[in-house]
């Protein structure tokens, strides 16, 4: 998307050959773009979050193994490579995925064009990102027509939690994809931004995204959003998912559940935006997925920028409390409207998913 | 409640006649007692909240009234006082009561004996507070008690919200009243605090005051206990109020309404503690409680210790992000499963309060 008027991926590669991306720990205060020269540039961008995001460390992480065949192109280095990117963030699905996709292509071809066929397959899996993301767009933008419809010329609300964006992804992202799109047309779309603690991506991330790209957005605490829902300032929530079992209920980043709580309350729909890649056909019962536990010092300190330049941390709670980090919780079906997927808009069922995806019917 | 075993109120008269309070200010950093030594003092401490909290706020009023009047105990002098520490937070209702309280203390007295009647006055509102805060105590230690002997030697699990401990009243606080008696009586209580964005009253104050008294606790951000629920980690909430309407509405910390909706989910009990002089008997609506906006800043910074010493402030949204701060949100009585008063529990309806309140049954 753009960034006042000039439009960027979240990783590129340019017509020289150089490999570039967003320095994502320097947002919102700094928007730097870094080279990513080698292997360990890769793999160190994706240990210190320079790039979070599934989709945006899985590309990041081909790039890895791209740069690595550049080096030296053999499967003695490829195999040091894998290793290496793969335990930079051991639970991201995508890193995986596009490692074997890497290891793949590099092991059937001749050690000679090993560096240019892994460039060009790490330049197709950022591009598939793109038409995935582009595709979730298409099919939840129609959903914001529907709303836009019953109050012509009015503005539409919508709330999101954590950082669904093209920061995310590679570009357009998953819950704000639709958004983009609507915004890009000229529909009055106006975002309230979840700042989302513990880590607040919310208000650094996604307000960020949203301002760069000009798209009318409000921060608010995690606390509040139940309360504007009951003064019917909300028309819509759309928010992201880690991981969605075949029956529909969704792991997104805590705090989730309150709002599909509240949305149903309000009868405010409730969209959740995902890559088809993140169904997990193996699973019924939301309850099964696993629930990260995160360092008790996201939780007692804050990061920001302090007045006098630079990044500082403060401790907010009580010395000698202890603290409980669950990063992600669960959103029944029940409460979600629907399931906004690169191949449409499904209930949120196993019947709804098999619908749009019949060929997991035996899985 | 007790600071590392020694017992303080919020604010006290010393025999030498010196009133002192906790500077609220620099916990949960550092505890420190000073002097109330004049009206400008006073209401030095409410505007900068030194001292917050509606009782506490009230408590400090009266004992300003006291110290003008032991410098000059004219009427004049009186009705400035008046006026000076009823600016100090317009929207707190026990602030204008206790200030009205002593007004007519002093002109009912000869102008000798005034000063003396008025810290009289005074040490009477603290010590009614604390009887209101006990038996709010006693009647909710009866549910805790219920909860315990359903799950005889295991811990209790109550998640509660904002600050309704003993800093915001005289002594032991409402929601927390039923805990402290709890633990003091020696009930495996465990409390989940909620940090309470934006201020992080929960983090700082609540867990301070556990702390201080030694109630086990775990401070959460306010995305998490919808989760806890979910996980049957959570046996009661309870949470303090601002206003309740006469049908059992009830206003009070923004966030507060999302923690009801998933307790109500999960069949997760939610009460409600409350001195009888919050029930706004001529509101029969929720909807219609005025709702505060509060400063930007309060979302977009956050403050707190510095690893090399002192308090520091950081920015932690984008720049240039608009920002929305609701500081209050109202729960529907159909969420609340019993309004802990000082007359008793009470069912969240009209009839149920009305049973305990009967002579407000025409207001």
């Amino acid at each position: 998307m753009n960034v006042d008027g000039t439009h960027y991926r979240s990783i590129w590669r340019e017509a020289n050959g150089i490999v570039r991306i967003i320095d994502q720990t320097l947002l919102p205060q700094r928007f730097e773009v870094i080279p990513l020269k080698s292997l360990e540039d890769a793999a160190v961008a994706i240990e210190t979050m320079q790039v979070r995001g599934a989709p945006c460390i899985g590309a990041t992480a081909a790039y890895g193994m791209a740069l690595a065949m550049g080096r030296d192109a053999s499967e003695t280095y490829m195999d040091a490579a894998f290793s290496r990117l793969g335990r930079t963030r051991p639970t991201a699905v995508n890193l995986r995925w596009a490692l074997e996709q890497m290891e793949s292509v590099i092991r059937n071809c001749p050690i000679t064009s090993r560096a240019q066929a892994a460039f060009e397959r790490a330049d197709e899996i950022c591009n598939e990102d793109v038409e995935i993301s582009r595709a979730i767009g298409t099919h939840g933008l129609k959903l914001i027509e529907e709303i836009a419809e019953k109050k012509p010329g009015e503005v539409i609300n919508i709330l999101t939690h954590c950082n669904a964006g093209w920061l995310a992804t590679v570009d357009w992202g998953t819950a704000l994809a639709p958004i983009y799109m609507a915004h890009d047309k000229g529909l009055r779309v106006h975002v309230w931004v979840d700042e989302t603690r513990p880590r607040n991506q919310g208000a650094a991330l996604t307000a960020w995204e949203l301002g760069a790209h000009g798209v009318p957005h409000t921060v608010i605490v995690d606390n509040a959003g139940g309360h504007l829902m009951q003064q019917r300032r909300v028309d819509m929530c759309i928010v992201g998912t880690d991981r969605t079992t075949r029956t529909g209920d969704v792991a997104n980043k805590i705090g989730t559940y309150l709002k599909a709580l509240a949305a149903h309350d309000n009868n405010v729909p409730f969209f959740v935006a995902l890559p088809h890649t993140t169904i997990d056909w193996q699973l019924r019962d939301g309850c099964d997925i696993p629930i990260e536990e995160r360092d008790a010092k996201e939780v007692t300190h804050v990061s920001g920028h302090h007045f006098a330049g630079g990044i500082e941390t403060v401790q907010i709670s009580a010395p000698g409390s202890k603290t409980a980090n669950p990063a992600f919780d669960v959103t029944p079906a029940r409460l979600v409207t629907g399931l906004i997927t690169d191949r449409g808009v499904a209930e949120a069922s196993e019947a709804g998913l098999l619908k749009l995806f019949p060929e997991h019917a035996k899985d």
